[in-house]
């Protein structure tokens, strides 16, 4: 059997120029339609194939698992199968989808059944988040906060390089892209004021990020290697961690960002799998010092992904603010995931854990307006003509990626999220 | 129809003497027995009346709601049909326990159906936590805090009158009293050290809180405000947030407490409702500056709760290290609702929400062995003449709480969890 990841597959579906949803992705997410219920999904160029409907026509009647995960209206109960399953449902899909194969290409009333496109699909929340960890890793991002908010001539604090530094989140406000959410109200203090008010945000950031979604759970009181992490690892997402900048600074000294990051933080609907990404592995960051044994890995641990962000003003075409790459972390998933539970933190199906600002080192590169505009120092120019320190009203603030390599392309689609004014 | 608080209240069950589970309290749990599924209880005396139970002989049936929410694994579902259901529930609860009323006292058949023994019971995690927060508002606790981490002169820092102040924690990592776990290991860069090493926490410490549940939901965007913020919780906890100072000090800059604190949280399994707990309401802190106007309540908002941590080692009686009270928060549960809402961060039925550590203003009521000790400075003497600086291997820490006024007690039994040694 070749390879779902193999390069030579072509799909007899028509998978347009730059498609992030190529045969060699298939990325699982949660959707409906008018006339459907909530149901899992494959994405395949601009349609999804139905895994409910696909399941009632028999085509994973020989896997041997509940085909009734694929009704759920979140993906957890498909992930908490373990990736055995995951593998030879995305397997059984890239045959299915695959040109040399006949079984649904030749079968017009079966594809009528689960080929939906993608225009007339409402997607979802793929996943039930149990508990959000948000991550610190981009070494460029750390050090362009440290260089404006402390001291520039020691801009990465004591303990960065030794640990991938995390907090909890919150996972109630994660929602799916295509939200819209009003500008968030906060207590701030100008450096000026005497005492603080309560008033919407002036400084709304976005953070341009990624996150993985956990696939295996653990017992209070197991840790979880860097060598097993990928075995807990369902695959991964993008993520924009809506930021008030001015609520940030008020609050978080000493217990860290609480209500500066808790009124929207949006995922990408698809999460495309670890498998696929596979091809697409890169050497680490040189860490220097070298790290404490339980965070040493082998292998190539970071991934090529092009990462960019665009901002559409209500009435003008989209400005491109940023263009990063993934291969930019300075500690990886594996690391992320050995510390978080080198102290017996358990972890669930669903939890999600994300990088935490992506930078890269040019300015071009830099990953919220925070670094973009220098703490709106040097505003950045709409194709309107309007100016933009940080975010404003209006504005739809989108986040996309993909690996391409060997002509092959596997990517997450967009991470868009529109600001409405204060209620 | 009298008030299920009614002081004059008796039941027909037997209550011991100084027992937290009066008839005027009537808190809800989860239980399961060698011969019972998991289901609703509510404690009166040293026994539960299975809900599940009762609900079978007919007690609720004109109470109009679905009495499988009595069959759950968790409280969630109760929770969610709303205060009116509650209540109601309550009520009739307390008139079947009452001396006054013959239903359930006559009937030795349906007694033995729905009366078990708590001895007969193990109790269970009352609630699915979505999301777990903790507070910070315990002025005493605080300045203590920043007088030994910071600076004695200005141990508050300057947000902490204006907001109250609180992070996201782990809710996986949330468990219910009588569990075991094993002394976490973490990361920690000695004072004296050139580099941090791995390796298990030398600081171990508990930290006497409350949480309180929420019982209604909001919507992402939506705000709730003091007045509104009771209809909001359903009731309260005693919970034990253990820490590892050595973890939490080499860590939380600039993001906050992570691993040193989701190693295991402890709750006690019973939920004392707010209902109950009304007599005991006391007027709150006097707040000075002047809160901004969404913090700004009226009435009385704080409880008068008696609150008491004991360290009972391996083979030695407890000592009581700790006597202190929910009064002596500065902020109310009001307050941290309204402002946790502000930004329109959405809540859900059965989020924690704690407290942070209530220490009281004298020595004997700090809330933990870093303040006891004033940092390992000054040992406390166990009653088998061992010293602790902080938690040793073997020890249980045991939290306990209750109100009481004109003769009735309201109590939440305990909250124990037992250290191990380190894996």
């Amino acid at each position: 059997m070749i390879s779902a990841n193999d390069p030579s597959r072509r799909s007899w579906v028509t998978i347009p120029a730059n498609s992030d949803f190529t045969i060699q992705n298939l990325p699982f997410g949660i959707f409906k339609t008018a006339q459907l219920t909530p149901r899992a999904g494959i994405a395949i160029g601009e349609h999804i194939l139905d895994l409910a409907a696909a399941a009632e026509l028999g085509y994973f009647n020989d896997l041997n698992f509940d085909l009734a995960v694929f009704r759920a209206t979140t993906l957890n109960d498909f992930i908490a199968l373990g990736r055995p399953v995951w593998r030879a449902v995305r397997d059984r899909v890239a045959s299915l989808l695959d040109a040399q194969h006949t079984t649904l290409q030749n079968d017009a009333a079966a594809q009528a059944r689960c080929l939906i496109l993608q225009s007339a699909a409402t997607m979802l929340l793929p996943i039930q988040i149990g508990d959000y960890t948000d991550f610190y890793s981009s070494i460029d991002h750390a050090t362009n906060m440290g260089k404006m908010l402390r001291d520039p001539a020691n801009a990465l604090l004591p303990n960065w390089k030794h640990i991938p530094v995390g907090y909890h989140g919150r996972a109630s406000s994660v929602v799916v892209s295509g939200n819209q959410f009003r500008r968030p109200k906060g207590q701030q203090k100008p450096a000026d004021a005497e005492v603080p008010v309560l008033g919407p945000t002036k400084l709304l950031d976005f953070e341009l990020e990624t996150a993985f979604v956990i696939g295996r759970s653990t017992q209070l009181g197991e840790t979880v290697s860097t060598a097993q992490a990928e075995e807990h690892i369902f695959g991964m997402l993008l993520f924009n961690d809506w930021s008030a900048r001015d609520v940030q600074g008020w609050e978080y000294i000493p217990l860290g960002p609480f209500l500066s990051k808790n009124f929207c933080s949006v995922v990408s609907p698809w999460i495309v799998t670890l498998d696929a990404l596979e091809p697409f592995r890169v050497a680490g960051y040189t860490q220097e010092p070298k790290v404490l044994p339980y965070l040493e890995y082998t292998g190539n641990c970071n991934i090529d992904i092009h990462l960019e962000v665009a901002i559409r003003p209500e009435a003008a075409s989209e400005t491109v603010v940023c263009r990063s790459n993934y291969k930019y972390m300075y500690w990886t998933m594996e690391q992320q995931l050995a510390h978080h539970t080198c102290n017996g933190c358990n972890i669930n199906v669903g939890d999600l854990m994300a990088s935490g600002t992506i930078s890269g080192p040019d300015e071009g590169s830099f990953g919220s307006m925070m670094e973009i505009t220098w703490r709106g120092t040097k505003p950045v120019t709409m194709s309107d003509g309007s100016e933009r320190k940080f975010i404003n009203d209006g504005d739809t603030v989108i986040v996309r990626g993909y690996a391409e390599k060997n002509g092959v392309r596997v990517g997450f689609g967009e991470c868009a999220s529109k600001v409405l004014p204060a209620s």
